[in-house]
This record gives C-alpha cells, sequence and structure tokens, in this order.
C-alpha cells in the first residue's frame, strides 16, 4: 500500500500544514462516510459552528479542524470524523479553517473528491501542493486582523504542530487558543444529532509466542530509559504504542488491531486509561502471566490524572521533576502533563520522539519469524486470488472491483491466525489504478475488470504473526495486446524496485538517502510518482509505522537504518485516466557480509570501515506478472534479480501448496515463476 | 575541494554539535598557525581563561569556544581563531569546552590532528563521530551540578545553535549565559599578549560586467523582499552576502573575497557597517554608478546601532516592528536587533534563511556565462601544470607536493582575471591523499611526488569572472605498475561522479536525495567516503556556499534544485596510509527536454508531469586519468559519457591552446581525451 504521508509538497513554507498532514500519516477514511453532502446541510452545520465561534469568552475569529484523533492516529473512528461532518469531505488529509469562510487545505490525490464532496457554494479548496497556495498559517496572518482569536480543540493538534503555529500566529499578534470542548461536537449536539460513539470493544492478549517479549520485560527497558531520562514518568499516547508495550490487540479502529486507551509509565506503577477502568480478567491474567501489574483507570480521566500527578509532584521534592511524552502527543496531554494553568512552576517535559515508537520500530526474532510467516501464508492467498481472477476474467465471466476484492478476503480468511484486511483493499482496474487512494464505492454502478485492463491490487492482512502490505500489477489479457507503454513504464518501475531491493548500504544511514535508488529509472525518462517509495510496518499493528520510512523528505525522527526494521518497497507510476502501476513488497533490513545470501554479498571488498554493511531481504511471496516485463529494458543483473526472486517464491510456496493439495495452484505458480530469458 | 560540513555524524542526538559544525561549514585555517603548542603554553593560557571565568558576575563553571567568528564564516581571520590559541588545535571544526576540565569535540578527521597539536595532560579529545560520545549538551547537562552556569561569546554562536543548547541546559537548571567580553581575547591580553588585528584590507568594486545585476537592483529586490515579510529591516551578517549586494570584493579572509562588514536594509535607506565608516571614493562611485546611496558607519558600531534602532522603533508606531535576519547570524546580533534587555517589548524577530543567500544561490546569466569562461581559463591552466608535472617526474626530477602547488598557481597566474586560490591547494601524494583535509607544511623534511605515487590535487581559482574547484587524481608511473585495487576503486568513483553527473531529476527536489546516485558505485562493495557529494559554490565568492548541497544528510535550508545553481560533484575513497581518490567537477544545473544537449535527452518521455526535468552541465574542463580507469567496470553508458566529456574538453580548450600557441599541451592534451575503448 502506498504511504500517503509522503506525498505532501516539499517546501520550508509548508512546514505547518506539512507537520500536520506528516504527523497523521495520511490514511484514508472514506469507508467511514458514504453520505454525499448537500451544499445545505453542511451550511447549516457551519452557521451552528459560528455561532458557538461566536459565544466563545474571547469571541473565535477562526477556528482550526485538523483530522487528526487524540492520538495522532493515521485512520479515525467515526467518533473523530469531524471534519467530514462538517464538510462533507472524507480525504484522509485535510485541515479545515473555519472563519466567516470555509477553507480546506489538502493536497494532489484529493482535489476532485472534494469538488465531488462538498459544496463549492461554501467551502473553498486550498491547493497545498501547489507552490502559490499560503499555507494555513500565512493565510490567517494575511487574512485577519491583529488581535483576533483563532481556536483549535488542543487535543487534535500535537505539541509539534502547535508550537510553530502558534509563534507563526504570535509574530502577527493573532493569537491562538485551546478551546477545550470540541466546538463541531458541540454544533453537532446543538443541531440534535448524536455523537457516534466512541468505539470500546474487546482487548485480546496476543500471547508471547507472537511479540517475542512479554509487556513485564518492555515495561523493565523503559523504565531503564526514564532512568536515564531522569523521567519521572513516561506517557505513551498512540495507540499503537499502548497495545505494543502491553502485547494488546483491540479493533477499535477499523484496519488496525489498538484499542482507545492511554498508558502512564512511572518506576512504582503502570496505569491503563481504557474504557471505564475496569479490565477484563483475561486481560489482567495475561499482564501478570507476562509480568506486568496494570491498574486500570477510565479512558476519559487521562488529562484529570496529568494534572494531579503534577500537582502532587510540584508539592515534592526539588521541583525538578521531568516527564517524557512523545512530541506527536497532543497539545493537550502536554498541558496537563507539565501542569500548565494549574501549577505555578509547570513541571519540565521531555518532548521527544517516543521510546516506544523507536523500540518497536526493530523487530525482534519472533516477531521477524512471524513477519516470514504470514507472508508465505498471505503469498498463497494471493497467488490463489490472481489464477482465480485471471480464469474469471478469460472464461468471459463479469468480476467487479469489489468482488474481487471479497474473493481475495476469502482466500486470506482461509489462512491461520488471518484477522482481516490490514487496510482497505485497492482493486484499481484501468483508470481507477492510477488513483493512488482508491476505493470503490459498494453502491451504484460497478466497475467490471476487463480483459484490456491493467489491474493493480493493494492488499494486506493482518495476521497475529504479522501484518502484510502488497501490491501487485496484472494485464489481464493476452501477451500480445499489452500496450508498448505500460510494458516499458512495468519495467521501469520493477529496476526501480529491484534496485532498491538489491541495494548495499551503510548501518545507519536514514532511509530517506535510499529513495532515489528506486525512481531513477523513472527519472531517466521524466517520470515519476508522487508518494513515497517506503514505509514502516507494525507488526500485528497498524500498516503505516513511523518514525523511519524511504521518502525523497526527510524523516525527523528517523534513527537510522538498522537489521530488524520492516520498510515497504513500492515504487509505482500512474498515467491518469488510463492505468496505475506499482509493486510493491515488504523488505526485512538484514547486516550483509561476504557469506550473506544476497545477490551483491560475493562483491564485498570492505563493510564501510566497520560500520557494517545493510541489505534488505523480501518478505513477500508472490511473482510479479512475467509477461509484463520488457526484458530488452533490464540489464544482466536485474534479470538475474526477478529470476532469482521468482525462483524463491516458488520454491518457498511450493511446498506449502502441495501439501494442501492445491495443485493448480501450483502449476500456475509454476508457469508464472519460470525464468524469463532474453530468447 | 571536499566539503567538510558534510562529514558530520548524522545523529540526532548530536544536533547541537551538529549545528555548530555545520554552521561553520567545516574548512580549515591550518594556514593560520604554525605554531605548535608546548603542554605548559596551553596550560598557562587555561590559567588565565580559568581566572576570568572565576570573575564573572555569576562564575561560570564552564565556557564555550566555537571555531565562528562574528559571521559565521566557514574559513576565519587569526584575529578570530581563539580556539586555536588556546589550545594549538588548528582543524577547521571544533568547539571546545573549558571547566574544571578542558574538553573538544571534533570529527573523525582530525584525531591525529588533535593529538599531534594539542597536549594530552591538558585537553580531552571528545571524538564526535562516535556514537558513544555524549554531545557538548549532554556531556555538560551529566557532568556539571544543577544550578551551574555556562557562557558562551554570543558573537560566536548562532541563533538557531543557541537556542536549542539553551533548551537542553535548562531542562538539567544549567544557565546558559552571554557573556559580552570574550574571555579568550581577554586571557590574551591578560598574559600580555597582543591580540591579532582584525583585517582591514582594500575593497574593490566587481563591475556589473562579471556580476549581471546592479547592487541598486539586489537592494531594490531585497526591499520587495521586505515589503511582503513586513519587515522593516534586513540585517545581512554574512560576508559574502554584504559582498555580493554590493557588488564589492576585499581580501581579509585568505582565498575568500569578502571583508568584514554588515549591511542593513530599510526601505529609507543602506547602512554599510565597515572599518572605521569612512567609504573610500572608489567605493562611493561604484555604488552610485550602481544605484545605491549607501551610508557608511564604523564596523564596531552594529551593536549599539541596531539597539538604538530597536529603541527608535519601540517608541514609534503600535510596536508591531519586525526586523528580519537570517537565522545562522549571531546570537548577539539576535539579541540588539530586537533590544533584548533593553526596551520593555522586544521587537518581532524573522529569523529565516537569508533572502541574500537565496538570491545569490541561482546565479544569472552573466555569472553563468562568467562560470563557463573561467573554466576554460582554469582547464588550460590545470591541464599546462599536469602535463608539467608528468614530465618532471618521467624525467626523474624531484618535485615536492609544496612546489607542484606553487608551479600550479604560475599557471593560474597566467590567465585573465585570476585573484587568488579560492583555498589552499591539497597536493596529496601517496598516502597524504588519504587525508582529506591535508595541507603540507613549508618547513621540515618535504615529501617528494614519486613515480608509484597516486596523486590527489584539489584546488581551484577566484576569478572575476567566477570560482572554480577541481580535483583530480592521477598516477604518477607507467600503465603497466598500477594496482589493481586502485584502478579499480579508481574507476568506482568515476562511476559515481558519472551517474550524478548524467542524472535527471525533477525540478525542485532537494540535493540530498541525489547523493546516493554517486555512492552506490562503492556502496555495492561495501566503499564509501567520509563526506558530501557536492556543494555550493559561490560566483566570485566563497568556494563553499550555502544553503544547498548534495549529501546523505538533509539541508535544512535547501529551497530546491534549480537551474542556474553551481555545484561541485566529488565523490571520493580514501585508503588510508595509501592513497586518495577523488574526482570533483563544478556543475551548472540546467533545464532539460528533448532537444538539449544531453545524454539522457533523447529518451524523455514526459517532463515530471509538467514540474519540469533538470540535469547537469559539466564546468570543468580537464580529462580524467585514461590509463586509471578499468574500461571492464564501465557499462556501455558510462564508457560513452565520459569519452563524450573528454571530447568536449578537447574541443573546448584546443583553439585557445592553439591560438596561445602551447602546442605541446595541446598535443598532450589529444592523448589523454583520445577515446577509451574497450579493446
Amino acid at each position: 500500500m502506498w504511504s500517503s504521508y509522503f506525498v505532501c509538497v516539499c517546501k520550508i513554507q509548508m512546514y505547518i500544514l506539512l507537520c500536520i498532514s506528516i504527523l497523521t500519516y495520511g490514511g484514508n477514511v472514506e469507508q467511514m462516510s458514504g453520505e454525499t453532502q448537500t451544499g445545505n446541510m453542511s451550511a447549516q452545520r457551519l452557521k451552528a459552528l459560528r455561532s458557538l465561534m461566536a459565544s466563545q469568552p474571547t469571541p473565535l475569529a477562526a477556528y482550526i479542524i485538523p483530522t487528526a484523533d487524540a492520538h495522532n492516529s493515521e485512520y479515525i473512528a467515526a467518533a473523530d470524523a469531524r471534519r467530514a461532518w462538517l464538510s462533507g469531505f472524507t480525504g484522509s488529509a485535510g485541515t479545515a479553517l473555519v472563519s466567516s469562510r470555509a477553507l480546506m487545505w489538502t493536497d494532489g490525490r484529493y482535489y476532485t473528491q472534494f469538488a465531488r464532496q462538498t459544496d463549492a457554494a461554501v467551502w473553498t479548496l486550498m491547493r497545498q501542493s501547489l507552490p502559490d497556495t499560503p499555507t494555513m498559517d500565512k493565510w490567517i496572518t494575511a487574512n485577519l486582523k491583529k488581535g483576533s482569536v483563532v481556536g483549535v480543540d488542543p487535543r487534535t493538534i500535537s505539541r509539534e504542530e502547535w508550537t510553530p503555529l502558534q509563534a507563526s500566529l504570535a509574530q502577527a499578534k493573532i493569537k491562538l487558543v485551546a478551546v477545550q470542548k470540541n466546538l463541531v461536537d458541540e454544533a453537532r449536539s446543538v443541531m440534535g444529532e448524536k455523537l457516534p460513539p466512541r468505539p470500546c470493544n474487546e482487548v485480546v492478549p496476543l500471547p508471547v509466542e507472537y511479540t517475542g517479549k512479554p509487556a513485564g520485560q518492555k515495561i523493565k527497558e523503559l523504565r531503564e530509559k526514564m532512568i536515564e531520562k531522569k523521567a519521572e514518568a513516561l506517557v505513551i499516547t498512540a495507540l499503537d504504542e499502548v497495545a505494543y508495550t502491553l502485547n494488546l490487540r483491540g479493533s477499535d479502529i477499523e484496519y488496525n488491531p489498538v484499542f482507545f486507551s492511554y498508558l502512564l509509565i512511572t518506576q512504582a506503577k503502570v496505569v491503563l486509561f481504557w474504557a471505564n477502568g475496569h479490565l477484563p480478567p483475561t486481560v489482567v491474567d495475561h499482564l501478570k502471566g507476562e509480568g506486568a501489574e496494570v491498574e486500570g483507570r477510565a479512558y476519559d480521566e487521562i488529562l484529570n490524572y496529568l494534572i494531579e500527578q503534577a500537582k502532587n509532584l510540584s508539592r515534592t521534592g526539588d521541583g525538578d521533576h521531568s516527564i517524557w511524552l512523545s512530541s506527536d502527543a497532543s497539545e493537550a496531554v502536554h498541558r496537563a502533563a507539565s501542569g500548565e494553568g494549574v501549577i505555578e512552576k509547570p513541571l519540565n517535559l521531555i518532548s521527544e520522539v517516543s521510546p516506544v515508537a523507536l523500540a518497536k520500530l526493530v523487530k525482534n526474532e519472533v516477531e521477524l519469524e512471524g513477519f516470514r510467516k504470514c507472508h508465505i501464508k498471505d503469498g498463497v492467498a494471493v497467488v490463489r486470488f490472481l489464477r482465480w481472477l485471471h480464469e474469471q476474467i478469460s472464461a468471459g465471466n463479469n468480476v467487479t472491483e469489489i468482488q474481487a476484492a471479497d474473493k481475495l478476503l476469502e482466500f486470506r480468511k482461509e489462512e491461520k491466525d488471518f484477522m482481516g484486511p490490514s487496510f482497505e483493499t485497492i482493486p484499481g482496474a484501468g483508470e481507477n489504478g492510477a488513483i493512488i487512494h482508491y476505493s470503490p464505492s459498494r453502491e451504484g454502478e460497478q466497475r467490471v475488470i476487463k480483459p484490456d485492463d491493467v489491474f493493480l491490487l493493494d492488499s494486506g492482512g493482518q495476521y497475529k504473526d504479522g501484518t502484510t502490505d502488497i501490491t501487485r500489477t496484472r494485464y489481464m489479457g493476452a501477451p500480445d495486446k499489452i500496450p508498448g507503454p505500460f510494458k516499458a513504464a512495468f519495467t521501469r518501475v520493477l529496476r526501480g524496485q529491484a534496485a532498491l531491493g538489491s541495494a548495499l548500504f551503510p548501518k545507519g544511514v536514514k532511509g530517506n538517502v535510499l529513495d532515489s535508488l528506486a525512481r531513477r529509472p523513472l527519472w531517466e525518462v521524466g517520470m515519476d510518482y508522487a508518494h513515497g517509495t517506503g514505509h514502516g510496518v507494525g507488526h500485528c499493528l497498524n500498516v503505516h509505522e513511523g518514525p523511519a520510512g524511504v521518502s525523497w523528505r526527510p524523516y525527523p525522527h528517523d534513527p537510522g537504518l538498522a537489521p530488524g526494521q520492516v520498510l515497504s518497497n513500492e515504487p509505482g507510476y500512474y498515467k491518469v485516466g488510463e492505468y496505475g502501476i506499482r509493486h510493491e513488497d515488504l523488505v526485512e533490513i538484514v547486516a550483509i557480509t561476504k557469506d550473506s545470501d544476497h545477490p551483491k554479498a560475493a562483491n564485498l571488498l570492505d563493510d564501510y570501515d566497520g560500520r557494517g554493511v545493510l541489505g534488505f531481504s523480501t518478505l513477500t511471496m508472490v511473482p510479479h506478472h512475467r509477461i509484463c516485463i520488457a526484458v530488452d529494458l533490464l540489464d544482466d543483473f536485474e534479470l538475474a534479480y526477478i529470476n532469482g526472486y521468482h525462483q524463491r517464491v516458488l520454491r518457498t510456496l511450493e511446498p506449502v501448496l502441495q501439501q494442501r493439495g492445491l495443485v493448480e495452484d501450483l502449476d500456475w505458480l509454476k508457469a508464472e515463476c519460470a525464468p524469463i530469458t532474453r530468447e
């Protein structure tokens, strides 16, 4: 799956909007709102909001509605889809600003969707990707009067977004204020609508045979880091970080096995803020079994608890207490943790990349083994699906995009420990493949996959032993019908993927520097793709995981590439109105020596003066569509690399297919993995 | 010339030290201090410093001595070489911290030099390149008591270094204070030494036929930007920015045609702070002729003038005045410009990348034409020198490294508008070539260039029409004696240079993303080079110029690559104790279309959806040593690319050599440029 948080244009001037969109990691929420608003509906909602803005103690000249929830989640629950409710616009990235006007900053992926979903008489699109579009802070300072007050719900904006925004507005004598009640929620209530309930689904343990490290051990290691940092308490706010630390999984946000919660760790105790605070016996037993004593408190208590803690700490000792938070924790949590506005001398804050984010970035051997295993299962499912699909199309049967996605899910469901898709499947037939964030509607006319279609399929699964994310691009017709330019582009994208997949590089360089290796075969002919090349992947967790990645834009918190990290490798090319091409594998970073099983290992002459050599090992186990490969565009290394990969896929899946008696699938796979030759 | 500001290791934790070293741009000051200190001498100087630290109103627990002068110059004058005076260590990068101990943070290039120049009983080396070495702020917070006070001269630290350092120390309840008088200068006086005088050499106009834009026009454009920014005044602090804006050149810092000065621009006036403030008639006439009315004031008046201006502004209007400074201007200038500590409500500061830095980054057509011309002249000089050198060595004559550098200078002096070297020539014979910052001493035993030496020659010239910077690596013996591993490495470095030199990429990407293209041929075999791949180059100005460059580390202020920028392209490889390899060209960024004279132009299928295609055009005009190229390591494109470049060199220099009757040089060049074939 391509990772939208790379799309944001790369301009210093766009820093603030960038922060907002970077940190939400893109994603999409299309599935959460099928509704298409009428202009009138949005106008009424805006009217209610503006009336609340005017009735604030200091009336607000503008109110900002970011996409994020209180945990800076990429995917959000319906309860948090405030911007979508207000505007009708359901894109995954976008920040609304309501003053006497209603403006929406979003990027190039969403211009068409925005126009479709919103009323142009009410909403103005601010094309974030264009250099001439002012950033939100610039727009505010240019359009609002000195002395104006701009409001935002401090739970929906991170400290690292808040600080530069506030500074920029302050230069123009405009005040940014934290409005405690969310005014969009208020407006909704005022209009007599019920707020969607916050999900609070069952929380289940993920046993140590999958996680490789008991919760007690993880907490112990965090406590050691806290001592080093002289931190009194660590506040974990990202949902996947809570799930990771406690080896628990939930289902409060679609596709993401997380649950609404906060976690607070001190040397004396661990407090989980979840639901009403009563932890079910399965959870308590699991945690005890893993050496973790965890106190339950209600989810809603977090801010008050932090404030009380700040008060207590400020009364004791020398007033030198530090609280550790992630810099992308919300402004609200930052304020509460420091006691700002409540105690005279607020506590020190250590606001940095979270130690949990850095810990879970590097997978342990059990997690890695799980990743390898689930990719074999996922490979089986995808191979079975592809054979089925080609058979259907060849037989002249109608298969719609949605039917394809559903069938793929059926195959995945047959695999052990499969929990559900890791994101909404992107089944882009023909021109739809060029829509990077494509998601077909189940309503209305259905797009049938045609024999002369290029079919881009981006999908993934959540398994107890890992998470998958794979894109393959198939031509649905006969080999002699494949259009030449498509074939050339398909091959260039594949060359880019092979270049990155086979690269050797020094330990510790940041993913950012590898990006151009994947783009080079496209750049050479004036082609490119408007997204990053690789994102981190959680282990049975979020399919997009920071803080590392491979993009033309640097990741501010990337600690440097190291063995055990799992990334995607997914260059693409999109011909608007015709087709999309994307080849996506997940890859594991491995240390390489002269003896390693790597196509370049034998040539090694040095190890970067002792720094250590790294390379990738591809986890994904599905062949590329061999008839779409223009062999004459490949050099010898590339040809051998692709054939080598296909042989490995066959060698790996063959015994599984055989054992399960999937003979026809195996025959199909053998044909697909047959060596490509120069003729 | 390799650019040392890329060397700093790439660790978030090292941010503060990084800032200090990034912003000083590396460079070296070796030539400024031949003295080797005895331990006793340094101990006495430290004693005097510590006594001054103790006698401050609040005694200092530590005092920081950065490398930078008050203008954040890469190269500094002897008057500013305070750290070198105190410690004996003359490396271009390094920050001293004096407490009860004396510590020096510097990077891997300087460990040997540090050991040679300083007394281990007195000074402790903090190996900045090692991950386990604490950064300076971490060392301070771990080793000094709460409540301690740390001092620094605010003229020697930029605001963007000061801010995070102060924040980090504050977390540990340690106070960073600005000490107005420089305590190292004080100590020097106390010990009865005279401070080296601040140079104040003649300032000469650079006519518009070289600059392409009159000073009045440059000031007009800056004033337009000031109106956009609502800035009352713009304070230009970097010496090359003052020189660029006024089309004046000086010689106060060796190799850099700049002069100690500040420039202040408002809508009403332009004030040049220089010398005693009396501008000579040649300068006044030049400026008038270029439509610029400039008031002269004494160099030393700057801070008081800014404070008075702040006071005046704070008395008038609505108190809403903004002053624009570069974020790398000193903390002292920032404080003075805002009136901090003097007026009740300090003025707003716009502390961003300087508009002059961005303007001079993109060369105008006259500057570019000058760059092209001076590279032809420089090519002639270097070609003549190389022929001479090979002749000498073949004839069995002794040529020392210094003699080689001197002879090269003789040849350059014969070229029109040559003003002097653009940096100290690096003539690295054999093992000395592996010392990236090598600079042979004129005293003591001289290294003779031997027939079995690899000879790395990095040099450049300042011409009125441009600046050059070229490195060529030569094998001084017979072709059949060339060691195979050297030949292979030479070729890999050349492949890297060709990969970057021939790359196509979208307009606006940052130089950072291109770095790995040049490293790839080395990375593939476990080899690398510990410096960046490209730095910006000033026009008849500093040979290292920000804010763009090509490195694995991002440049925070890089506005994105655009036509008209001039960069170096200089991968390398260093075999310690044996030889150094570096191939350095200067390249101009050009827009590429299908019809361009570029080896990949004809293959273009698109222009990145309208963003525009960029590539490089090589300015440097000297062939690579053909006998060192391992043809079997080149692919067909690379072979054609190198032959094509050599043909262009010959075609360009031939008429010049012919016209000047340099027949033997031309014959030699023809042989050196003969096509390389696969046999």
